[in-house]
């Protein structure tokens, strides 16, 4: 046993110098690097599944929403959105977001290929994996403002292009090192790479798609549909709230010393209270607009608050995650009221919880994090929503003219459950 | 490179020489003691974010439990409640609980501030998370309960009192080195401090509140009232299943070492055989006793089971933690039973499962710890429901005198999803 | 300040020179061999509860997938399964594998005892929780299969034999380091230890027990029995997917050094990959022959995408994995005409999921793994599925003749929810 110690003593030493020397030694394995690379990877690996997970997050909320006749196509939707993602963002997106240069406006149209060096301080295939499930995220917003009135098929091949090409270039300005990172702009999380993004491309989507039969009257007055099942929905919410831990912390990107521990807990802190204030704001709001305390608002109340702090979770207080995430929950119950005004149909409410509200917290930067500028900061959001909104417009359009996007009015009526999908998502027997 | 690295080298040398004198300096990053802080400050996030996800299991659990007229009612409650608990907790709770001087008896109402300190062992913010969702489960619990006819504000009021002040106060006897920790009582992690203070506040307001109409008939006689759906009660204590591997691992407080990691893994397996052995012999019971396998008893064992080794999941072998967890599934059934016959109306089954199985666990502590005692474990454990019992009661009556606490009996039979949310939880068209 | 700090650096200086001489020193906290067992219990520790959270996703997706009249029976059957399967991998299952000789074919009939030690590299108590959690994902996939037609107390019979006995013995073939290890065979995460087993068993079940009363007609036509909840399925089939990262990852057993944290990243995204690719696949050829997108078919066609992953989620490129998932993608669709063409009913369609993609994986390892042979794959494959489907008919023979496994024709249109649990899964009131 002593014999061994002090072979291996020996061995410690004799590797601590040839790591002077080689990159890739053996005794790597004991380095403080090393550890760092592991709590890394780690981080990457944690908060990647659980953002995977808000997948199921969107597929319940927007199951528990849409009608029990589009149940079954809102759930294959959601499957199917995040599988093309996971697809697209190997074959092209990732390399379209990092392979751009300094200051750039987009990378190349390669295939995702790791190289894993422990200089990079975490593992390729992690950090693959952490902005995969950002890509998906940014798309399953998408199904839920558009839902009820969209084919399963056009719908797809959005997702694709989202998902590989729009995302990606956008996302590789800030993220990428591109133009907006060049100009000062701050986006921790994604309030606008990610949620305004695709609130944009949901709010192109309900433009060229137009709302569901029987949601705006003629006269101008405008009808609620009913939600399928508000405990899936509030499922769905729980989902969401759980993998944003993973979504805002991890974003943090390393773990491997104290200081970024101490990060990702005060983010982790941060996240959570923007989230129960945004709630508790609309569920007060609603209370005095309506008389009723409506479940859904709260839960999208919640959601906006979680949008609102995305952006910047790290620098504020807690007090001031609260004011964030409160106003977060106000534009919840305004925004919704604002956009049906507007005579779009947006059957969850995405378009005040990601869009809006994204946009807020892009600019709220500003007020906490002293190396951001309203400016800046208005000039990055409005570019993001602006680009992403006038491309998904074209691509919704050619959709539109060629195979067509939407089904018959009778289909439409029948419910795409039966119509599409072939099985009714409810079977009491 | 070669240039890099003796660079990197002489640094490394230098600052290592530098630590001697600097407490914050950046060669902290290399430490032990900075990569065992890391390890604790992840083992509060991961354990946190399980715990969060009991929030959700509380809300299907409850959801499934409760008539269908009531389920947006209480998904909005378990919602709101996490919310109001993560703001209180923040701004008077972990302060009023962990503020208090050795021995004493109650912390001080200031907000909560964190001091980061490579000392401590861990990031501050990351013990507040892991904290505040154990104040929130205390809470979940009492929604439960008392579903199906408490209004919605009053009950909010109770949950930011209960999670701002009573909670925080009886827990900090114990956790907060109050005067039970200087008697030598032991909770490990919290089958007093946290079930069986949210069963107590429960018991006060079921008391005070009074059964749902049609629960009792006038000749004594009872009649179940079914539950919505099964699979959501299912899914709701397969989370809080899950919930509890974080709940009782974490409540280690470490991970930093051999010894504590494999102590989170013992009390990994004590967990989940605890768990195990409740539900079978429930499941048994069931069957023995009514000839049929009540499903509602086997998730409540299980609980119960979960409920039962919470108080002591390190020392036990495995085939204690059988015993123990296979009582607390005697508990869930025949508790059941005694808390109906006694006219209280438990819409869930908390009262057996965290009150009575939480009493239980705490005094099988001194069955397999030596360093405690059947006294004074029963004397922490009545302490504390008495304390919480007496105090929400005093809350629930000043709730009923002032702003009254029950619906109407016209809106108490209408549900109160059509009458306070708006909202009902499920539509078929 | 500065005394402490040089007090800290001569005591480290002392344990450095200690930790020469003794394996169990106190300065082992701060060991590059401490933090590599801390590593590696963690990732046995999170990868677990990633698993057991399965048991929640069979759950759901059986749910969702029986008629509502069999719904609460389905979620006690899974609650309880893997319960027995907790207890009886800890009296007898791990050692039973675990305890086998080099190149043996059985363990002893013992209970599990965890012997902590550092040289083992994670915690005794983390490996028996990780491998437990695989031994009931091997029950839950029985259940499925023989749902609607067969009573509780037999199946929770066959469970424990299952658990306790029949996996146990074939997995120790392999991973316990028996004969199967012996000749070269390779099954990184059980693809066909656990999956094809699972479905092996369930074959046994579904032929001798038969199908449910309505699925084929005596004319040979067959009958669609629709589903109760897709929204249930759904869920079901994302948790399934999330616990599949815990599955795989944690297969590579270790977590400790960066070429492991590399290979954990690495089958993540593998794992992912052959998911989507399995879920696309089915979608299009379901859409190509049917004319419909059938959800039930994308949701199997990514489960069958992982489970043709597991066995080698390490070696094959991304597009390989694309590759092997999108086999096992058509395998669901394809596989299940050809089961329902033999008048086997598969509630579920686990028999193409995890037995026919199961071998699937397990012969494509060959593909990418230099050091397999077709031919020995195919040899453990098979043997593996022989031993547990014959063993399996003994066992369900058994049953049959003694207890009987059906319910009378009478109660099986009723619905087991009524006969044997006593409580509906859904009541609208």
């Amino acid at each position: 046993m002593f014999k061994n110690k002090v072979k291996n003593f020996f061995t410690f030493v004799f590797l601590s110098i040839l790591s002077l020397f080689s990159v890739n030694s053996a005794s790597a394995s004991s380095s403080p690097d090393e550890t760092a690379f592991i709590f890394n990877t780690l981080l990457f690996l944690i908060c990647g599944f659980l953002v995977m997970w808000m997948a199921a997050g969107f597929a319940m909320l927007e199951s528990g929403m849409v009608r029990s006749k589009n149940v079954s196509t809102i759930c294959l939707k959601n499957v199917g959105l995040y599988s093309i993602s996971g697809i697209m963002f190997y074959i092209v997106g990732y390399n379209l977001a990092y392979g751009i240069s300094e200051g750039g406006y987009m990378g190349s149209f390669t295939s995702f290929t790791a190289v894993e060096d422990i200089a990079t301080g975490y593992s390729a295939h992690s950090d693959w994996f952490f902005q995969m499930v950002f890509c998906a995220t940014t798309v399953s917003i998408v199904s839920g403002t558009i839902a009820e009135r969209i084919k399963i098929w056009p719908f797809f091949i959005f997702a694709a292009i989202l998902a590989g090409i729009i995302y990606p270039i956008e996302m590789g300005w800030q993220w990428g090192g591109g133009w907006l990172a060049s100009i000062g702009f701050s986006d921790f999380a994604g309030s606008t790479l990610v949620h305004a993004a695709g609130g944009a491309a949901a709010l192109a989507g309900a433009i060229i798609i137009g709302p569901r039969i029987g949601r705006f009257a003629s006269d101008g007055t405008s009808t609620p549909i009913p939600a399928s099942s508000i405990p899936l929905a509030t499922l769905g919410t729980f989902i969401l709230w759980l993998g944003w831990f993973g979504f805002n912390g991890g974003s943090q990107l390393a773990i491997g010393s104290m200081d970024d521990a101490v990060a990702v807990s005060n983010i982790f802190v941060n996240t959570n209270i923007a989230a129960c204030a945004g709630l508790i704001v609309s569920m007060i709001l609603s209370q005095t607009l309506y008389g009723k305390v409506d479940v859904t608002f709260a839960l999208n109340g919640a959601l906006a608050g979680l949008v609102s702090i995305t952006a910047e979770p790290l620098m504020p207080t807690a007090y001031s995650s609260m004011l964030i995430g409160g106003v977060g929950g106000m534009i919840a119950v305004l925004g919704t009221q604002f956009i049906s005004s507007l005579k779009i149909d947006d059957v969850v409410g995405a378009l005040p919880v990601h869009l809006i509200a994204g946009i807020w917290g892009t600019i709220a930067v500003a007020i906490t994090n002293p190396d951001t500028s309203f400016l800046t900061q208005t000039i990055g959001a409005l570019s993001v929503v602006v680009f992403v909104f006038i491309v998904s417009v074209i691509v919704w359009s050619v959709l539109k003219i060629t195979i067509g996007v939407r089904p018959s009015e009778e289909e439409e009526v029948l419910g795409s459950d039966k119509n599409e999908v072939g099985i009714e998502a409810y079977t009491i027997k």
